[in-house]
């Protein structure tokens, strides 16, 4: 998928104020930074904070796979450890596949997003953890924070990586900003035909094909007419459609005649 | 993230019958193959199909990419363009993030799992098309789909990449798999025509007004095929409708020829 609005203007940043802050825990590799980067830029997710990245900060491959993320990795917060980074947070949610025997509540992405929303709503600030490629977060990580995220996955092939979970993470959190009841689920502002418009349309096909002793025989003939009806009714056809569909029509009628004619390629 | 249950048999890989086929047009990096590979496999998918990707198949780079994926990648199908490649599905949807003007319904990632799911159950079969990294699918790929998949970015930083939006998407179908089922959404039991059945009503109904001139003038004639293809892939027709219209096809190019004369009763 492609499609940068260039337009707009970095400042949008935010994307409807207060988001919540990613938390990358001992990052080994700096492309997986730059990844992460992209997936939270991606869903306008901008405030990344980093503990102990394993190569240090700043670090050339992180900006090289970040390209256009710019704007996460020029304001990331370094931290020591985990608690540091995580001082100024009213709720923490830790990011972990695997079951812990740490007691504390396990949200969906989705479930995750909701509650932050909610929680940002009343002021507090939030964050999420995310723990080293290799094995995940050490269970002294997870135990400083409030929640946990668990990402169902294919039980055989387990492995979401760094990126693609701070990717999903994102992508949630932008999906709870659109509360707004769903739009109109056609792409086109095309206005649809009106009824009139519809019934001459299929006036007119019904009487050509009559004409041509379509409906036969005679006792199917309603239901065929039913058919079509039913078929043409259940289109959406907006007005310029109409217009195609008759054109379509009074061309097929004067094919056979050759109004203009053309060697046949068939 | 980490946590691959190792105990779990590759067999396990439809986690629940039948899933939705993903179908990269014109792939240019292996790289990207089997990063989208990984995408599928971390959520269940395993049916693959490359229509024409830039560096032949198999792809050594896809292999290295995917590790852990193979068995997605051991299965790949290959088609030379996007038509063969849907001949056999009931319905597709396609991938864009940018507005097209083709009327037709734009889902989320997650409604579309949720479109997809009912329409599996009701024994269709289903495909999604994701475009080439550069510049997404072309709308003659679009107007072969039946509805559009749109996931909502950062306007400052559209750019999803290829792998990114197939994990997306098949994340969602993941998750909707311990959703509630939904009533069927449509009133007809029928099945909808395969895209081959369609393919050649359209081919018919192309080759009878190319014949009529229809497509006039010259520089309008792309513009106006394209329409015309789109239109009826959003009927999303029953095998019955096909039959019909093939019926009325044939009829109205016989009109006028008059072979059933009848009094006229315009």
């Amino acid at each position: 998928m492609a499609g940068t609005d260039h337009s707009s203007n970095a400042s949008d940043n935010t994307l409807g104020g207060v988001q919540p802050v990613v938390v990358l825990v001992r990052p080994q590799m700096g492309e997986n930074i730059g990844a992460a980067a992209r997936g939270m830029w991606n869903f306008g997710l901008s405030a990344m904070r980093l503990v102990a990245p394993r190569d240090g900060w700043p670090n050339e491959r992180a900006v090289a796979m970040a390209s256009g993320a710019a704007p996460v990795l020029d304001h990331v917060q370094l931290s020591d450890d985990t608690a540091a980074a995580c001082a100024d947070l009213n709720f923490v949610y830790a990011t972990t596949a695997r079951d812990r025997d740490l007691t504390k509540p396990v949200l969906s992405a989705e479930e995750a997003a909701l509650d932050m929303r909610a929680r940002i709503g009343r002021g507090e600030k939030v964050g999420v953890l995310f723990g080293p490629e290799r094995a995940g977060l050490e269970n002294a990580d997870v135990a400083q924070a409030n929640a946990i995220i668990s990402v169902p996955v294919n039980p055989a092939f387990g492995s979401l990586n760094l990126a693609q979970c701070v990717l999903l993470v994102a992508y949630e959190w932008l999906k709870v900003q659109s509360v707004q009841p769903v739009e109109a689920q056609q792409s086109s502002a095309e206005t649809p035909a009106n009824q009139s418009e519809i019934t001459h349309l299929m006036d007119n096909l019904e009487t050509r094909l009559e004409n041509a002793a379509f409906f036969y025989p005679p006792d199917k003939a309603p239901h065929m007419r039913l058919n079509l009806r039913n078929l043409l009714s259940r289109l959406t056809l907006t007005s310029a459609d109409v217009r195609m569909l008759q054109g379509v029509i009074k061309t097929l009628g004067r094919d056979a005649k050759g109004a203009r004619p053309r060697p046949k390629n068939e």
